[in-house]
């Protein structure tokens, strides 16, 4: 087992009825001026923005609305203004992952003179990490990123063409996780989100630090909750229970406690993102297309057939004494599982046709993701190509 | 899916390596003045007494050595006058769960005027949530309690022959969990310590709190690395490997992040309490024992039988149809792993030959527990009785 560090301070309010008791409290215990982040209509139409405002009509409030998907640097900028003007003492974060990310930023922001692309970047003398930064207190209505409970946050800077991965100095101070309010979240968005979900967790659990059982433990458990439930919620949108498991799996599969002990980076994310970038598919879907096929490309090697035996016999219930065949029904069930939820499990089905880009997809993976040096299992470009044409068919 | 508040800030350093380097500003962020509290001659005997002294040489160091098993309230209170009298900012506690034990309550009563044994029992208007408090900076050297990760403390006062659990404002600031220093730990208490854990995450595995997959799952995880690991410990006293996944397996075990959901109370401990109350036994091995029995006890009720079943597939790895065959066989398995750690089995092995406290002292677990009004299946006195007399044999 490796050396780690582990420390996340955030105050977690889970369930319903914490937001009508609790969130003034939360947000005015940081002091009165208030910077209220939000996306777009989806929390007016639900009632949530009323809320919030009723909740806080005794706190100085400013408003940043309109924050994107893909949350771009132009809004980070915008708090950034709003923040500085209105001495703000805390940031409340509404929505999903978007929200929170931008929110993360604009948090050290206040408190630096430049552009905050620099403290996404950390260019230009720039740390966020040695910036003072304004609390954040969230309330989440989207389950997948698990940024409610992370220093992670990821900003787009269009002008230049990039989506940059940060870490701030702390985690949201509180974050409110109704269950309840990600009920009206479509079919095809809960289907994306667990598919999310569980490839945050197949990404940690394939690593190569050695006898790091007790981690390993941990993901195989809420795997086992997200397979059982994403069916549910995709069928009965308002079962509070799935919804709930869902939430909690997404929060506690990527607040660092699943993989303290572990080294080597992520692989499927970065194939990914060159998917996301070239053809702008939903980030789930193309988890779920690419995932078996890694999978396919690294089960032979003998450092990781224990492994996929292991998943298949601790998460799928398999039973058997080939490992190799293990393995195989191991990720012929991933696949079934993410079809079942309703996800397109080709590239052609997302409209990507043919390989044309699938060279230069594949070099700029490799080079961001250093799958050629920090990877569970090394991947060439060539690699990475097969991949993206296995996932053809 | 139960509402819940979660919030655990503890700055976990863990494996070899980090006192070194890390110790001094650990402790010194807080100010110079250090209360170094301790137990026996252990870590002047492996030599950690010397090297925390020579690393802090630079502070202010006042000792409170000898804080035995079971900690004292004269312990607390010297510790108190200690922390008055010397002005302290933060406390380094170096030891097992009972020197962590004792300066949590110390923590307090470094700002209380009056007897630190009001703050335990939250008398006298003494209510330590809402008095100030020292910073705890410990390092760890046994593996059991999970104290270096959560809010409890167990305090004894001789006296009027009462040992109280309390729970204090805070987790401490920084807890190093080197697995290494537990490598001198003798085989019976590594059984009895791993028996602990197991017992723990029994009891809140066990749990009225309907689909609550994810705590589920986690502690299935937890399980599965303890039952793997306790008897490498035992067979290779310096396996490090098999110290780290026990070390942080009863760390995790009761940091309070595997519970999150649960709504009943505890049931073995409470029945072992009388056991080392009336025969000064060993914890661990008491709660080996009892643990068995009480299985027995309920798994027929229509309530338990699944989630026994559910035990018996996730973590023992058995199959079958059959629920009460499945229940049955996960018990033997439980039994069939405690003594392969070493662990007595039987009351009469521990010195217990008869019947002649279990009366009064199923009286006093059924009143202490609320086990007839709170336990996960309720238990009435003569339960209780029958539970204590299984364990004859």
């Amino acid at each position: 087992m490796e050396n780690f560090q582990f420390n996340n301070p955030t105050d977690i309010r889970f369930g319903k009825g914490h937001i009508e008791p609790e969130l003034h409290d939360a947000v005015a215990q940081f002091g009165n001026n208030v910077l209220f982040v939000y996306g777009g209509h989806s929390i007016k139409k639900s009632g949530l923005y009323d809320q919030v405002k009723n909740l806080l009509k005794d706190l100085n409030i400013v408003e940043l609305g309109g924050v994107a998907a893909n949350p771009k640097i132009e809004s980070v900028r915008e708090g950034q203004k709003l923040a500085k003007d209105n001495n703000v003492d805390v940031i409340l974060a509404v929505g999903g992952g978007s929200v929170i990310d931008a929110s993360k930023v604009i948090s050290s922001a206040k408190f630096y003179d430049g552009d905050p692309w620099d403290l996404v970047v950390n260019e230009n003398g720039a740390d966020s990490h040695k910036i003072d930064e304004v609390p954040i207190v969230d309330i989440l209505t989207l389950s997948a990123t698990g940024t409610e409970m992370n220093r992670n946050a990821v900003i787009s800077n269009m002008e230049i063409n990039e989506k940059i991965g940060t870490t701030v100095p702390n985690t949201p101070a509180v974050s409110f996780l109704d269950p309840s309010l990600t009920e009206t979240v479509p079919a095809r968005q809960t289907a994306a989100g667990s598919i999310d979900i569980m490839s945050h967790l197949t990404e940690q659990y394939f690593d190569c630090a050695e006898n790091n059982d007790v981690s390993k433990g941990l993901i195989e458990g809420i795997m086992q909750a997200v397979i059982k439930w994403a069916p549910i919620a995709i069928k009965d949108p308002t079962n509070y229970d799935a919804r709930a498991n869902l939430m909690w799996a997404s929060t506690m599969a990527l607040n660092s406690i699943v993989n303290v002990s572990n080294i080597n980076e992520w692989t499927v994310h970065p194939l990914e993102h060159e998917l996301s970038a070239y053809y702008d598919i939903t980030h789930g879907i193309g988890l779920g297309i690419l995932t078996p096929r890694w999978m396919n490309k690294v089960i032979e090697d003998k450092t990781t057939l224990p492994l996929f035996a292991r998943l298949a016999r601790n998460v799928w219930h398999l039973s058997g004494d080939d490992d190799l065949e293990l393995a195989k029904a191991a990720i012929q069930k991933t696949s079934d599982w993410n079809k079942s939820l309703g996800a397109e499990m080709t590239l052609p089905e997302v409209g990507i046709k043919d390989e044309t880009n699938f060279e230069a997809m594949a070099k700029s993976a490799v080079k961001e993701g250093s799958l050629d040096t920090d990877a569970y299992i090394k991947l060439t470009v060539e690699d990475a190509v097969e991949i993206y044409r296995a996932s053809l068919k």
